[in-house]
């Protein structure tokens, strides 16, 4: 029989250290919020409804979470009066009776279902609390896992333990997971006779063993339970998801020159035998096929790019950025809500928005699609074959048909028929040895000025 | 009664390993030379003149050193024999009665005024020679320093170490406090009676013990130790300089999503709220105010970004950019001594340079403000709510006014009134069937080539 | 006497864990494929021949071996069955008769000479075979090396290893050299009694011992011996040989802000006191003369740039630019196939090749180079003191004479002679008032769309 599951996400801290106007379960890792990495871990968990502790932001906060299986309830926590009281917040939801209660923050957005579905298992086995803990070579500080015979029997703070068990390196991770049929009999048994006057979960190990029931510990990687407090921690978070991520596409057959100069999004898709060259960002919603390039100091955000193409360097592709088979965007290009057709190019310091342009059609050096007339958006389209010359504008709305030609330096208002030349641009008009006049009377000028205030 | 200092500051060293054309305490750490940060800390660390020790580069150095408190006098080291000998170039620096004597190397910036501090409180508590020293993993090398019952009795090299000494590891950082009344006497009885016939400043502390004086150390963070002889030392100091800086601004609520690519000055400001992408370069001389975006790729100089502002990917602030608030300036834009106005738009592939560009006003793709005729610069100004269309050229000195539009692709060489529209391109005319023509003659000729080469 | 060596590559591995469409030895490290740095390492240990032992892509394999002294000699191992069948793929090259056999691998590039010089010094004290090992902090799933007397009597694999045994931090790098004379006899005594039916090169070790001959090993570097395996493995391979790289500049007087973010090719060359400021990119075939600054986000490809010139920010160079004496590149600037002379300034937006640019000309903000018409590329000349106004489109083929004028916003078709103007733009047309009209009337519509819609 397949068990239930509710998770409890507390996410009501204050956030003080983030010095932040939001709430730092909001602050994106790998371009999504935070608590949603926790979502998602928890949805490969298996688990069947969550129930969000909030404080501060908390719209916000509810809509970030609202990505995982089932219905999100939303509860707040009005005070600060400890973990332990923070997860009471979600009382209407635990009674509402599922196997197996889950209880995770929402500020470590390293963890992954691993040790959650260790922690479910652990119940299943008959275990009332299941603590997730870590082995580390520096404890100082962290509460000690106290373990006899594979059972856990206590939570020894700091504080509180002794010399010889100051030496263990096996402590307490924070999350945890109950037994959904006592949950809420063990959790209204914790007191807060402490120094902070404080309701802590962590208590419930000794409270479950004095009971007479059974408490064990599963263990995590340290890394998995790394918490966010500081801006400083924010960035480790990231650092260490997006070497997670690249090593991942790395096994998987994508080559990276630098990966450490790699920043990928939650969804960035690359596929196999694509070269990603040094210094390369890839905001949400980026697919790349099979054998692209992407050249070093490329930008790519909301765009698709197809197999053998070729970006960058110093390509921005922008949302609706959609580059065919063979295409290429060069250096100083930014290509927006446009499609590029097959093998055709757009290789310098050109703003293509708005607009289609056909297969194998070059586009030349400096040419921009005005596409915004203070007002209103328009669409450019290019056909097939077609040669727009360096440095015109198209003035959209506007088309240019299939092999046509824009000379260079145009300005083109008018649509261009198929096979066409346009030419919008004035004659050339010479003055012999006028620079030479211009320069002698520039330094005459000089001079005098010179004479003047010397 | 406060206690007087000064500071010797021995910057006489002949940088060779550097290989360099100019003296290693005048290359730069986080964009000023790295004797100004000696500076700095000397400055933080309460000292009241500097003795300045130099040998080459003499007047470079001392002006990179001239940003302390009170005076610097600068004294020649013409010869190299060793530190005790350097510091006694500074005697008549020293003769003019101070309470404390610091001694520290002009290359060894990452130093901080904690122990400098210490070492000071550590004379005003009786001691006669206070030496800096630091643990560390891996002694080797160094001089170990000898302590007993809190006292400092002697600093002993690594070849005159016994293997028990070996062990030891508390080592020589080199900077040194000196009681100011008694430095000329113990400083005049250092020796060269040494295989180099050097004068080591570091037997002082045997000097003062022998005398019944009292030496002492304080300890200070091995990086902070970190000197200078190669240029792959200056770039782990510029790192570790870096690594310092973005903590505290992550600290104190800047949001950095890869703070290892971010590279900041020594007069960087940044507001709370700001977000930072990867592969941001600081120069010296930017402010930025809360809740601004400073995207990838962005490079910025003598710039003022206001709150709410935007600025990159890919964009250049150059000394005298000024953003107002919400302005945006996007990819491949240049800013250089102008004013963005309030909510004003530069976002593609323009040169705005010695410009004044209204609150609210688009600035097009592609539009350059041309700024210099060869001789000399010219500003351009535009007012507020105007619409400068793409690929436009503005030719300087030109106004165009509030609520203007500028038709894209034009060249404005006189000043447009509000309100108005300006044109400044040529009519479109088109060659029906023309490009279709010189395809086919291209072909023709190409195959003619071909026929003739085969 | 000097002695013969054949190197034997191996190079024949299926590379399945690459996921790739290339065998693995054709990657690139430092923009070579790795292979190349295999026999440049032969090479400077003074190889005579090399013999290839090559299975999949065995053509391009054997061009990217080909650069090393002498002939390179190619053999096919059609069946996988292990290191020891795989040298005796070459028993014919191994029968021609060396002094020495040093059997290296395709993939395992970061290996220099000094272990090989080693080895074959070993070989010429009298040792049989000689095995390259390396000390490791964790020794676990290497072979250990059991030495005696220091003479080497075994190779232990993992599984066969006493706990005693398995404390050896001593382990085979799996590279091997071999006595010429005897190298046939030996090989051919590997038998392949073992789990998987494979004939082992270390099994040679206690051949060569049971025979009265003599086997010893010599130490390598760990990370010289790091082989490649899976796309992980070859970034980490390119972060330890830029490592190298960069250190080996700095150490030569080369400053760099941030080694970390500097991305070097094999071939490429720095003179002194040249500042690389942080995220730059040298692909192959580039070289900086002494006092050039390269400025951050900058690309090179096939460049030179001369002594004290100026490149970037975000300059791109491609094969064929050529930057004079004290000339400057700057921001979103490209340059291919250029020469820019003594002094030139080419400084924002602009894209410039199949050109030459005379000393001391100025081009100004997004000048194009217009050199392709859709089938050829034409060359456009520039001569020395010219200027070039901005936004300017010069049509190839064309040249502007020396000290002449292009205004701003020309297009550019027919030759400017020395010293005269060029303009190529239309005259400005203004109509009053008319740009408040527009906008009048698209507020109005757009009120009258919402009323309709609303």
């Amino acid at each position: 029989m397949k068990r239930t599951c509710l998770a409890v996400i507390l996410a009501a801290g204050e956030s003080t250290r983030m010095k932040s106007s939001m709430s730092k379960v909001l602050h994106p890792v790998g371009g999504r919020p935070m608590i949603a990495h926790v979502v998602d871990a928890l949805s490969r968990a298996q688990i069947d409804s969550v129930a969000l502790v909030v404080g501060r932001d908390a719209e916000a906060v509810e809509k970030a979470a609202s990505r995982g299986p089932g219905a999100v309830s939303c509860f707040t926590q009005t005070e600060r009066r400890g973990t332990g009281h923070a997860v009471l917040a979600a009382s209407a939801a635990i009674a509402t009776g599922h196997d197996d209660i889950l209880v995770v923050f929402g500020d470590t957005p390293l963890i992954t279902e691993g040790p959650l579905l260790a922690a479910r298992q652990a119940l299943a086995d008959g275990n009332d609390v299941v603590v997730i803990g870590f082995q580390t070579g520096n404890p100082t500080g962290y509460g000690r896992l106290i373990v006899r015979d594979g059972a856990l029997v206590a939570i020894r703070e700091q504080r509180d333990a002794s010399d010889e068990e100051k030496k263990i390196t096996y402590c307490n991770g924070g999350l945890m997971a109950i037994n959904g049929a006592k949950a809420l009999d063990l959790l209204g048994r914790i007191g807060n006779e402490n120094a902070k006057g404080e309701y802590y979960l962590t208590d419930l190990v000794e409270i479950v063993v004095a009971a007479g029931g059974k408490a064990i510990a599963v263990e995590a990687p340290e890394t998995e339970l790394t918490g966010c407090n500081t801006r400083a921690e924010l960035a480790y978070i990231e650092h260490i998801w997006q070497q997670r991520r690249r090593h991942e596409m790395m096994i998987s057959g994508v080559s990276m020159i630098a990966p450490e100069t790699v920043f990928l999004s939650y969804d960035t898709t690359i596929g196999q035998d694509v070269l990603i060259e040094p210094n390369v960002v890839f905001g949400p919603g980026v697919t790349v096929e099979s054998g692209a390039v992407i050249h070093a100091f490329s930008h790519l955000e909301g765009a698709h790019v197809s197999a053998g193409a070729t970006v960058g360097p110093y390509a921005r592709l922008r949302p609706g950025a959609h580059l065919g088979e063979g295409a290429k965007v060069g250096n100083f290009c930014e290509v927006k809500q446009a499609d590029i057709g097959a093998g055709a190019k757009v290789n310098h310091l050109s703003y293509i928005g708005d607009a289609f342009v056909g297969a194998h059609t070059n586009i030349g050096a400096g040419t921009i699609t005005c596409n915004y007339d203070g007002v209103n958006k328009h669409v450019t389209r290019i056909g097939a074959h077609a040669f727009i010359g360096s440095n015109s504008s198209l003035v959209a709305p506007v088309s240019v048909g299939d092999g046509a030609l824009v000379a260079s330096g145009s300005v083109i208002t008018e649509n261009v028929p198929d096979d066409a030349v346009a030419f919008g641009r004035a004659r050339q008009d010479i003055k012999p040895g006028r620079a030479k006049v211009l320069r002698e009377r520039y330094q005459a000028e000089k001079a005098a000025k010179k004479a003047k205030s010397g």
